[in-house]
């Protein structure tokens, strides 16, 4: 059976990087056009300290979007539910991730909290004295890995580009959903985008997820079960931009992506998947890294429904 | 154990009472506003014969919204899946149920076959010489009861006051989405709305589902399995209208509701619940139903990522 | 003098006739698709009885939305101000003639009488036993010609064929803005979009608009002043579909044009100005017309802020 | 007849004195929030030299949005037409002055100047190496007054505060429309929306652009003929934020207000008039401006198609 879920993995990689030709690079932030378009890489982790490999499962690449998840459940912890619920929703939306209409037509708080507006709002509910430290503190224990780092370069070229985020935040601010000024919530939200991580970063995350946020090695909570729950469904239903839906026809398992080239997938039964693939489709989500997990979920009967 | 599902089904049962008077009874079509609104109920059955079922399972009422899932099982059996989905698209969306504006703004393609639109789509999708007749048979035959029957007033009500779904149905048909005339269309679809079931019904059609398409006690396949998936998962995205996000937070089931009252739920290992009760919340969903659920939800542990 | 404005009418004309090659027949009614493309002509009536006239100034073609200006004054003289304004605005919008988003958007009025949906409504307002009898009573009289008849083919045509306008007049009774049945008052709006003019009838009726309502042959007062000014003024802001603006700063006449071909222009001191040709920009306004009337206002001083 | 129009003005005031409790002052900028809610003047200034004045014509306040006009002007002088008309278009709106909306949905380029997205526009696109120098020599000349001077406390509290602007800007860069920096530009946009005038100020400026861009006194041309039928036919359409229809149909005179309380209306055959009083209408308006300006146009014929 270990066998087998190598040699899917494998069969998984190779699906995976014929289809990397359809995919692009980010280009929106100058230091991630850099990326190399090759890399192809997934890490499959169980609690019962089983783990599949293959290819760049161990490079390091930016989490983008995967950090709303972590700023998500440090606002539930610093802020509590309530709090951080009056603020950003729990809806899925089929605007895209940087959508700013539906804060002017619908309602001021941005739908939820896996789209850029939402995760501006998280960052600004992170009752901390330094919220990106403790945002740094949170990924490491959760990832297993004490050396994940900032990318400084990554972080200023988002910092000095970012005008559209930087629009959503003085939106945000001009309808008094932010309570922090603009300029030092988009700082912790870029920094947060830019810290470095790899496939066996966010297998060893979603394995922490599916086991209910227990660590299995030394049955130590790390998060409470509540927030693991919110997290799970909020990934489920909006974690991969406005493709959340088809993705969750055809793989089914919670996840997030980032523009960064990662998907972090939570399976079952204390089963983590993370991937890495920088060509991104067009609704900036990894080509390579979707197609092996579409391929694990049909071949080894991931989907949650199936 | 039976006992303690029994009694915490009972205790839910008192709980949903409590909040009834939360909700309205549904205005919009005359006949609906007739509705008995102290009545509530619910039915949970199992894939090895056991049933616990409280209040008023087995009053019989309209489907309603209901119907979009049935609709697009017809849909995907006689046209297919790619045909279905150049017609109706995936995503979740925050809009209201019967929005307009998607249309106009974003895509041709309603976003999901759970609102309005997206089912009148589905409903001109079922390629069948008589589609009534045939949602009927499934329908009879997905709740284990032959007797199922149109209710021809709420019908004629429908049709004769159904000005919005009116609108969006020319809407599609301006932009080519439809084949079918849309008076056409529209009369399969308000008389798919208006058909009769209980929560027993709704319970055995989840029971169903949950059993992966498969009934427990003939063996027989009633649904292949790649549909179940399908409408399993965009029951957990889109099923509850726009507060289907924070029903997946608080409940964790994929479910579908209707303003007749009813609310279905697919459980995990071939247990599926049905609920009636037709006062409703300001979303369009049963204040009483979804008390009920999120209490055996919280109680039993029956949410997906709990 | 006189000389000089035939003679520049007749560059006018050349210039437009040059510019017909970037236009396109309406196609979306079958029947206006039959259109001859090289149709161009233009007529100028004064108050003082002189007249001068180009091309094919006296074929006759369906008024279409230039209707919508006759359809307001009968909703004003039939239901008054304060009747029609509280169902239908008067503020421009750079949305298409034929937007359903705004009615969900923003407000359940139309934003103004020039615009379908807002049409819809002032037909609705027209309170009269027989609306389209005294629609085409008014026309003829204001155009001063008493055979005007409706084009039984085209309205057939967009009877059968008007989904968009179909559902349009759904939403608004779905929003308790018309008093009417949709068919009844889409049955009025697509007869009188039927009704068969002439450029030379436009210029008739532009030169009552221009002296005020008055008649200047009789002296008799075809219409109140209010409503002149009213009509003229909503010409002014909205008659161009959303090409309003730019009309307005290059042409610089209350002006309202249909897909038939035709535009209205009303000028200063009793003149005004009827255009034909069926060649459409993508906003759908008459090509030829629209250089024809920008010529003639640059040449002859037209420009009401020149 | 010069008796005549004084008594008409002084009716007019008390009728606008009336209405001032319909209105409430600005509180978007805390210094706005401070202006004498009493205050209410009106002038009218001929290009024979005459002029009329009543209440508080010489009271000093901040232009905001009339500067609009100005930064349109001055755009065109440096830019160019085609450059201008690239980056901002010509069409009304019928969203409010702030609206980001559109952006988003329909066009990267502002609907048009006399929106604060448009006049954002607009400022960036003033070809100066001193853009608001520039701006402060044109307003001078235009209203013949050389003391007019920034109000620096206004200036500083909207700099601080104006985040919704401060939004569209960073919008506006993210989509490429803005050439310069948006902290730049916005500087020049909220310097030029502080400059003080006065009613008898607007008066004169609304005077020389009656006058066709020609000073009466000196024969002198101030500005391009073609640039005062530009603006012109700007202010008519969109002058009046969301209400420019309804004042069109009311007033009918080519007009821009600001939240400051100040209205400039451009009247026929050289005659302008300026009004202030910072009590205002929900749509931005000043209520007493509006009503001086409507019994103005009401008992002197001012009415454009009147």
């Amino acid at each position: 059976m270990e066998q087998d879920v190598q040699q899917i993995l494998e069969e998984a990689l190779a699906e995976g990087q014929n289809v990397l030709i359809e995919g692009k690079v980010a280009s929106y932030i100058p230091e991630l056009a850099k990326a190399d378009s090759s890399n192809l890489g997934c890490c499959i982790m169980n609690a019962d300290g089983s783990m599949y490999k293959a290819g760049d499962y161990n490079i390091p690449f930016t989490m983008q979007s995967i950090a709303k998840t972590f700023s998500l459940i440090l606002a539930l912890q610093t802020s509590g539910y309530d709090h951080t619920f009056s603020k950003v929703g729990m809806e899925p939306t089929g605007d895209r991730f940087d959508s700013i209409l539906q804060l002017e037509l619908k309602d001021w708080r941005p739908f939820n909290p896996m789209i850029n507006a939402g995760a501006i709002v998280t960052a600004d509910c992170i009752a901390a004295a330094d919220p990106f430290g403790e945002f740094l503190t949170l990924v490491r224990k959760l990832c297993g890995n004490p050396k994940i780092q900032l990318n400084e370069k990554v972080y200023h070229s988002e910092k000095r580009t970012g005008t559209r985020n930087r629009s959503i935040a003085y939106l945000l601010k001009s309808d008094h959903v932010l309570d922090g000024e603009p300029e030092d919530v988009l700082d912790v939200y870029f920094r947060m985008c830019s810290v470095m991580c790899t496939a066996k970063d966010l297998a060893h995350y979603a394995m922490i997820l599916s086991n209910k946020g227990v660590d299995p090695k030394t049955g130590e909570r790390l998060l409470d079960a509540d927030i693991v729950r919110i997290v799970t469904t909020l990934m489920m239903l909006c974690g991969m931009y406005d493709e959340s839906g088809e993705y969750a026809v055809k793989v089914g398992l919670p996840s997030k992506s980032g523009v960064g080239g990662g998907i972090v997938a939570v399976g079952q039964n204390g089963m983590g998947i993370g991937t890495f693939g920088p060509m991104l489709n067009k609704k900036g989500n990894s080509v390579g890294g979707e197609r092996i997990l579409q391929y694990l979920s049909e071949r080894l009967g991931y989907h949650i429904f199936a």
